[in-house]
């Protein structure tokens, strides 16, 4: 078909938004290995295998229990397993769902202050960000992302020709006195996105720069949009148990600016069945006032209608439900943090070994590469290639050595100063220990191809 | 908590966007019986249970062989049965979908013009639409609903700032004078969308009325947008197999003009799973330049992306591609198109079969009840209480006799003065043909109550 459609195409879609990173980066594995590759034409170089450190998946199976449950689900509703849920998601879900925040987030004698009634289930935590963006903001509006930002969430608001106002960050962190700044700067500001633990920087916002930001927030009388896909892998120093995510459940008042945003995708393995939630106040979903008169549907619920009807499955959800309190799933979770502590730890060493090179015995520290920052699932690493930016260097690492990661640029407006833009991320999650372990070879050779390419890339076909 | 959250909220979503309307549905059916309704307080007469014949759901089990194949295909490849698919689905499915409509529709020797570069799987029908909705117009620009018009279909775009143009229909089909005289009318019109099967009137739209429109469409270079989420449970005259829905897609350039939408929910009763479909231009997806260059990601790739990442679960997406070629499945759903038009004809002779009341034998179709249109999924239904509004009326039904429609008032815009609004929906397809049976009588006690009441009903509880 050589023809282009007659119509129009909304240009906040066509020409505002960026095209999806990780289709991007899957492009680009297809390249590899490209002619100039060490792996082309060569005898003595078994032609690795790709490895995919770009998009963050998690690179094992569900818990066997969390499968068996739900067959058993499926079994005990046969018709309910398959047939439309209530909007917000099956009740026992959402029950559990409040029952853990409960149970890991509060301290104080303010405890326990989230109901069923502040959940919704979603299809997944993109959805629930796109969810929540429309119900706080529409075109013409704005909305503060600190950068480097989640590229979803960018698409996403540019899609709707909401604008993303980009907050600097300093060693992944913004402060607060330049966050007030822009407030003062920009005019229908509806909200501040946090996402921690941080993708792409990894690393947890502290608890007072979090109640700060709040602070702010509610000040401002905007609300504060705390994405936690990722808080399921932070473990307590000793490493005994997971760490509560931050203290902001535990103010009474807490959803009259708090909206939080998590995903069931990494921390139960189960990406493609496409579930996470929303925490908020209840007027957002579901008011049924006292006087029994009918009841007023929020913002959020109007939106989940339009976009999910309801999420995927009532199997999934009631397995998942029993999966978020049953002992041995906490086991199995807490387990998969420790794992992924020890893979942290591993790839943080991996760029300090020395490795030997023809006659130099040398690391990649000392050749240029750095872990800028660390944590739940992902690293931003800085690379030795100044010369080029990140987009450059992902696309030489995926079609030269094989390794696929995602630019820092992807992260941040065109043209940003930001030094992350500098940056590769790596899901370090993706792919296990063993294979994590090629890694630092494979980094080794792009940086011996980048100095024999007169500190370029050759990067033709 | 008894506070309200100190942010503004998207008055798209909360002032001009109505409450959901199934879920609005299924609360009126919390109110039975009513304290007025014969249900209370009699010894004579057993309390039956709700009949909900609200929202369009399969009232019965997906196929066991589709069952048994998801299971199957979770085995196959365990781990990526639980992983992300691509933003587009598995391509076993799209492949699947683009053989089953090149066999389904075409005719003419330029059949077979549709291929896996047409076809993107959404997780749902209404995902569908709002992702195309977004594809093609932004805040501020227009589109085209016939009325009665799909609830969903106008709040996503009443939440969108897009606005809904309704245009009138004659025994549920718009004329083609019409349409091209609103085109003239307003300017920043986008697309004219058309549900066929209809939801809510049932009927299938004829071919040459949906080839006039297509060509205005064209001529006025605006995109058709056509939910066919109902075609399979159109039957061949002879009742042999599943009709062709329509003749457009044997048109070379369909996609220059036409963008399709379509469910698994209801064919392969699996609306829990969350699975439709779209066909359109290959540009709209994704478009691979022939001299190399990076592919070019179309709006609903981008929309797809933010949205819903990758539709649900890799074994369900696997199983459906098996389904939709397996004879024996194919059987299973012309059987099921087969007993919904039995159950279509139970409906329609139900309402002129005499019942006994009290000394008198009378039809409802004499007491003032007609069938107005039936076909596929659902009937529209003109009651007799022409004094009242059909939400009360539908709550009537709700709270007073157990039996739960939504009324025309809820597929149109507020005053509207189009006949239907004084119809009650009601979805066929949801229960058994045996409690289908059960609702003449439900119908002819609300008949006897609206007269006892002095023409209103008394809905106190």
């Amino acid at each position: 078909m050589e023809d282009h459609p007659t119509f129009d195409l909304n240009p906040r879609l066509t020409e505002d938004t960026p095209a999806p990173a990780v289709s991007i980066a899957a492009d680009w594995a297809k390249t590899f290995p490209l002619a100039s590759s060490p792996y082309i034409n060569t005898t003595d170089l078994p032609r690795p295998s790709i490895l995919n450190l770009a998009q963050g998946v998690p690179g094992h199976l569900p818990s066997p229990g969390l499968l068996t449950r739900v067959q058993h689900e499926g079994k005990q509703q046969p018709l309910a397993a398959h047939a439309y849920t209530d909007v917000f998601g099956v009740t026992e879900l959402r029950q559990a769902i409040a029952e853990e925040v409960n149970a890991r987030y509060s301290y104080t004698p303010a405890a326990g202050t989230v109901a069923v009634s502040n959940v919704a289930v979603t299809a997944g935590a993109n959805l629930a960000f796109a969810i929540v963006a429309q119900a706080l903001a529409q075109h013409g509006d704005a909305i503060v992302l600190p950068v480097p930002w989640y590229f979803n969430h960018q698409m996403t608001l540019a899609s709707l020709g909401i604008r993303a106002l980009p907050l600097p960050t300093s060693n992944g962190l913004p402060s607060v006195p330049e966050l007030v700044s822009l407030l003062k700067q920009h005019d229908r500001i509806k909200a501040v996105v946090v996402v921690s633990p941080n993708n792409p920087a990894g690393l947890t916002y502290p608890n007072d720069l979090l109640e700060h930001i709040f602070d702010t927030c509610a000040t401002a009388r905007i609300a504060l949009v705390l994405d936690e896909t990722y808080r399921d892998f932070v473990l307590l120093e000793d490493g005994s148990a997971l760490a509560p995510p931050h203290d902001l459940l535990s103010r009474p008042k807490w959803a009259n600016t708090l909206v939080s945003i998590s995903s069931f995708s990494k921390s139960y393995a189960i990406p493609g069945h496409r579930l996470g939630f929303i925490l908020c106040h209840p007027s957002l979903l579901l008011t049924r006032p006292a006087d029994g008169d009918p009841p007023i549907f929020g913002p959020i619920a109007k939106a989940l209608d339009n976009y999910q009807i309801c999420p995927p499955r009532a199997d999934t959800q009631r397995a998942v439900a029993w999966a978020i309190s049953a002992p041995e799933e906490q086991a199995w979770r807490l387990n998969v943090a420790v794992d992924l502590q020890r893979r942290r730890d591993a790839f943080v060493e991996s760029i300090r070994v020395k490795q030997t090179v023809g006659a130099k015995t040398v690391s990649l520290e000392e050749l240029g590469w750095k872990v800028v920052s660390i944590g739940a699932y992902y690293a931003l690493v800085k690379t030795p290639f100044t010369e080029v930016s990140s987009e450059i260097v992902a696309r030489a690492l995926a079609g030269l050595v094989g390794v696929v990661v995602l630019p820092g640029k992807f992260f941040m407006p065109d043209g940003s100063t930001d030094p992350n833009a500098q940056c590769i991320r790596v899901s370090i999650a993706n792919v296990s220990a063993e294979r994590l372990a090629e890694l630092p070879s494979r980094l080794m050779m792009l940086t011996t191809l980048y100095s024999e390419g007169n500190n370029s890339f050759q990067l033709g076909t």
